[in-house]
């Protein structure tokens, strides 16, 4: 047993984002997951550029590990075989609009009678229960309903997305969570069961801080920029070329920050004494450090920072992390041999396991790729 | 068997956030999670505002369902009690530092001698191998190094941090997932493996639609706020009052919307009739568009458009999402009954199980308050 989850085989009905991270997740680690893709068409994503040749690079920076068998529900004989697949799948994981496995005769409640020891995951915008169940949600959605958006941004600003899809991703990675909790319950009792994580939920559960502190103080948390609520000087400050981040914790930190910027006038002037002064003087003192910061270009303050021990780092653009040494040594950019476009690069595995090194093994399959190799090694079919 | 992850014990060495966010998400499943802390002052983010009576909000949100002990791992007698613990665990938790175990003799190399069964698992800055090794990180920090800030943000604006601490929240959770994982492969082979998860791996992992887009076109990914990259309208739009964000998927969705809010005109727009063309001409539409949503309140649009079926939604801010009923229905706040505090809220559980639903049962522990209840149920000693 190489992998962590070798032998672990995951019927996977999912598109976009949020489900295809999960399972993504679950075949770095070892699962066999086979995706099961509308004929023709296939995962909707398989249509979103950019585009190599004629593949998506969205969609194969999702799919790498996984195998693809395409079926038409609405046909018997597909049906059959999707059946047939659902008896020798330990897990089944979807993202549908809550009702359509029903409306195919494959929702949980039906599964489960002749399944009972089946993994059934779903992810879903708003969850499988509740007022707002069935309702059509995407990233942007969520990240507005769930609060996100109003604490993420510059003060007197407009509030703001978060760059990333972290609404789809956040679920994505609590449903692959869910599923091998699940497991876990299924290899002592040998009884399954339905994992069914609705992104708002997943989202509102990070914030938790802003909302542990609006509970408490009764204040309703604002977009704060890029500095800490309680701590200075800790934010982005624009130097001679771009910004940097400067992270000075506690006030040793402080006297350290001042000597390496040849500032060590300011260590005398009362206001900034101490963290919870210059917190509570924040204002004053980020003009004075912006007027001080934006005399030299950021990669002469951050030599400077680093040697003098103050946390720093530069705001990275895509271009610099992809170069960045330790991004590089922890094999977080990987190549893979598609079958059609050749190599393409992917980020690699962030769990790092010493046992059962996760890896990314395979590229992302082209549509159907695996429909013969899928039917033989779970059904034990031949030829069609 | 009630809960899916009972039986699993968890010594817990993490403070602050992406560990005991990680552990968190253990014991929510049933894990029985003991937190081992300094004596006298505790975990870090004991200090940490705002207070009830004389605790922390912030950890009292992030340690719920878990257990304290409070050791001296300075003491002889302390370092013995924990060797003990350690023996009978099945999992061990850190985020010190790297390097850190290792000096109290704790490292996993040294651990696993005695312990091979023993999953390890460790959360950190930069991770736990690679030129920037040892290097202090906060979440700030490796939102810049990672790329997520020079993403986040309004298009010519400046990089903007996300408003929740998502960088230690997504290792925190990738953290929990690998546990899963070694713990499965633990049940089959006997074998136990480290974790090694870092916030910098884990953030980059999550913009990897943004990495991958920077490999295939050589375009550095910008902010560009809150709208979407290649369907419009798809952003966010002020209203009389406040903020909605629209999100009309496609040129059926462009039919409702125009009749919805009035303005059937601009269906005869030749700049406007597909969704190709109207993302290519993002800037005029939206200048229109700007004009007649601020004609009304929120409240009045969201019904309008809800009631023709446009995906739409309030930029909630924190006090509006706690009294969203999709989130009051799905259980996602919840009381907890504090030692000294008494009754405190805290965000429900976000994975959904239905054979073994999570729950939170406990407030979290004061410092301390059950050493002899673990001394007894792990090491079976009775007073001391």
């Amino acid at each position: 047993m190489d992998k962590a989850l070798e032998g672990i085989k995951v019927l996977d009905f999912t598109r976009v984002l949020a489900g295809p991270f999960c399972t993504m997740m679950l075949a770095d680690m070892g699962a066999d997951v086979v995706k099961v893709e509308r004929p023709g068409t296939g995962d909707d994503s398989r249509a979103f550029g950019p585009f190599v040749g004629n593949e998506s690079a969205y969609f194969m920076c999702l799919n790498r590990n996984k195998r693809s068998i395409a079926l038409d529900l609405k046909q018997e004989k597909d049906m059959e075989i999707c059946k047939q697949l659902i008896s020798s799948a330990d897990v089944v994981v979807e993202n549908f609009r809550p009702g359509t496995m029903e409306k195919l005769g494959l929702g949980y409640n039906e599964l489960k009678k002749r399944h009972p020891q089946m993994v059934y995951a779903a992810v879903s915008g708003y969850g499988h229960t509740g007022p707002y169940y069935g309702r059509p949600a995407y990233d942007s959605i969520i990240q507005a309903v769930s609060g996100l958006m109003s604490i993420t941004g510059h003060p007197g600003g407009s509030p703001t997305r978060v760059g990333a899809s972290i609404a789809d991703i956040v679920a994505g990675m609590y449903t692959a969570f869910g599923i091998l909790a699940a497991l876990h319950y299924r290899q002592i009792t040998g009884i399954g069961q339905k994992v069914d994580v609705a992104m708002l939920d997943a989202v509102f559960s990070v914030l938790e801080n802003a909302v542990t502190r609006y509970f408490v103080t009764g204040e309703v948390p604002q977009c704060i920029g890029n500095r800490h609520p309680s701590i200075a000087p800790f934010t982005a400050y624009k130097t001679k070329d771009d910004y940097i981040i400067i992270a000075v914790g506690n006030d040793r930190l402080w006297e350290a920050f001042c000597s390496a910027i040849g500032k060590e006038g300011l260590l005398k002037d009362e206001r900034f004494s101490s963290n919870k002064k210059r917190s509570a003087q924040w204002e004053s003192l980020d003009e004075i450090l912006a007027d001080i910061l934006k005399e030299k270009p950021s990669q002469e303050w951050l030599e400077l920072l680093e040697r003098a021990g103050v946390p720093t780092a530069p705001i990275n653009t895509i271009d610099k992390v992809v170069e960045n040494p330790q991004i590089i040594s922890r094999n977080m950019i990987v190549r893979t041999m598609h079958a059609t476009v050749g190599q393409f690069l992917v980020p690699g595995v962030p769990v790092k396991l010493s046992q059962t090194p996760g890896k990314v093994e395979k590229a992302a399959p082209v549509l159907d790729e695996h429909r013969q190799e899928v039917l033989s090694d779970w059904l034990g079919l031949a030829e069609e």
